[in-house]
């Protein structure tokens, strides 16, 4: 089965297990709960398909379970939690960068003000958190135990990195160790246990399970700096709307960094100063010249074979491996 | 053993357990590690045990593990939860109310700013729920399981009740009503969780336990009332520090919206707008006037003696019991 088959099963079910889990009957009645549906695409101006966001991290840990031999609907629980866990970091990261839209909608903290939306953000928390919980009609004790343990190590990553990239946001520059540690938190954690908390309802021993980590890990690393690349190379940005050019905002991405280290044109150039429109295109060659635009792809593509690897190595399930190589795969191709 | 001679052997033990609990081995080398350490009062400018709080909620735990018949120090990892769980909502809430300083000294969003702050309070409240995984190496699976369900309900109400205040705080008035299901939420929960644990950690069964609880929940419930009464009619406020009385800041507290149920002068006068300094002393005599004091009172008593009552019943172990009537006296005493 192709994963367009699979998601067409899977998705629909991930949707309903997360609606079950936010109708908390302590809070529906007041627009507190309001908050969440909305933040979720369900609800209020705008709601629909099109802005629930792709459920990757839930999709992953479905596929996971399935791919390690399991029975894929004993983990929906836990595919809700990562999902859950996934749009809490949003609300709040939102309301940090100050964005004020996200899929074309109003965030939470503009809608109902800052408060409101740190406190959103915590219930969402709880309610990820929570989910885990119910592993246990279809799982020991000891797997809801290990389940909630990956996710508590999972947050502290979480905040980590989400700290880091506060930090170096600000800083002049940023080392390539800087990087590492920053994604893996930020980007890197929640994938990985995505993959692993499917491994995990499947049952697998504690091999199976960091490989199945080290898949979802390596895929999310691989996601950020192809990221990277699109902020700079991608067809939004070349295609005339290179007002997006991460080169602009002054973000600290892999090519950047790896720019800075070989100290050439492109450091000399950024060491003196933002970057206006009209010279993207200019910097956009010296960061080529340097070398950080063939670095960028061949890191990204090593990542990507790394997680390829370590899926190949633990998978069991045939239809579901296939499943996740699209998965991976697909997500090299997109170009946003 | 009296109250005094229990909190000496057991106060620094939750201090030590509390440093062991936010020392994670993946953030002690970054800020972020600091601003924890800050809040709790142990680093930074004015750090010492006169700002680190009165530890109440984690004492409660470990006397209610005792009065339930439990070794104590098994429930510390309960203990160092409820407490950081306690720290994580101040966090959040300075940022909510824009509070600049708590215990004389500048608040965290004040220190690092609202975005680190937000971030500090997420990762303070993985770390609290992190603790009760400690729980294991005393306690079955499924203690550890019933603990961390204990706490996401918790968590819930906390939200609810952190909701609750932040409308209730805008509206016009407010009934009783709304006014129960806030504190219940924003003071109640954690108090009932802190001593529902500390049974739950004696092994105590599910009937303990909710007597347990409900000593808890009335405990906060009196102690929010008689909070509110000190707001109005307390020494700090009769003492010529009357600018802090409550009438002034327009809180809806029992007393006042007790007092608009009356619909007396009080509530005629309440309805025309805010209430300057000079005129406190002429409204809180209409609040007496209209029986709201003595209804705050009485209130504040029943609350206590359902509080006392429960404990009476559940309680299997003397010097234990004695200690936590003492402290639940404690609270009814205190002028500030």
């Amino acid at each position: 089965m192709s994963l367009v088959d699979l998601s067409r099963e899977i998705l629909p079910a991930i949707e309903d297990e997360l609606k079950k889990s936010l109708a908390h009957p302590l809070i529906t009645d007041y627009s507190l709960y309001d908050m969440l549906t909305y933040h979720m695409g369900w609800t209020g101006e705008g709601a629909g398909a099109q802005v629930t966001g792709k459920r990757i991290r839930p999709l992953l840990t479905i596929l996971s379970t399935m791919a390690a031999g399991g029975e894929w609907k004993i983990a929906l629980p836990a595919a809700a939690c990562v999902e859950l866990i996934h749009n809490f970091s949003l609300i709040h990261d939102d309301i940090q960068d100050g964005s004020q839209t996200r899929h074309g909608r109003k965030t939470v903290w503009l809608k109902w003000g800052e408060a409101h939306a740190i406190n959103a953000g915590d219930l969402m928390f709880t309610l990820g958190l929570a989910c885990l919980n119910r592993l246990k009609d279809a799982c020991s004790d000891d797997i809801v135990i290990q389940a909630q343990s990956i996710l508590q190590e999972t947050c502290v990553s979480l905040t980590k990195g989400q700290y880091l990239d506060m930090v170096l946001e600000r800083a002049k520059e940023s080392t390539l160790e800087d990087y590492w540690v920053m994604i893996s938190g930020k980007t890197g954690a929640l994938l990985a246990a995505s993959t692993q908390l499917g491994a995990l309802c499947a049952g697998s021993d504690q091999n199976t399970q960091i490989i199945f980590k080290n898949y979802g890990l390596n895929l999310g690393l691989a996601f950020q700096v192809w990221d990277d690349w699109l902020g700079i190379w991608g067809d939004a940005v070349k295609t005339g709307k290179s007002t997006s050019s991460d080169l602009i905002s002054g973000k600290k991405t892999y090519p950047v960094i790896y720019g800075l280290s070989q100290n050439g044109k492109f450091a000399t150039r950024w060491r003196k100063g933002p970057i206006p429109l009209e010279e993207v295109e200019q910097i956009e060659k010296y960061l080529q010249e340097d070398g950080a635009e063939e670095a960028t792809l061949t890191k990204a593509k090593e990542l990507s074979s790394e997680a390829l690897s370590a899926l190949n190595l633990a998978s069991s399930e045939l239809p579901a491996y296939q499943a996740l190589v699209e998965l991976t795969n697909s997500l090299f191709h997109r170009q946003r």
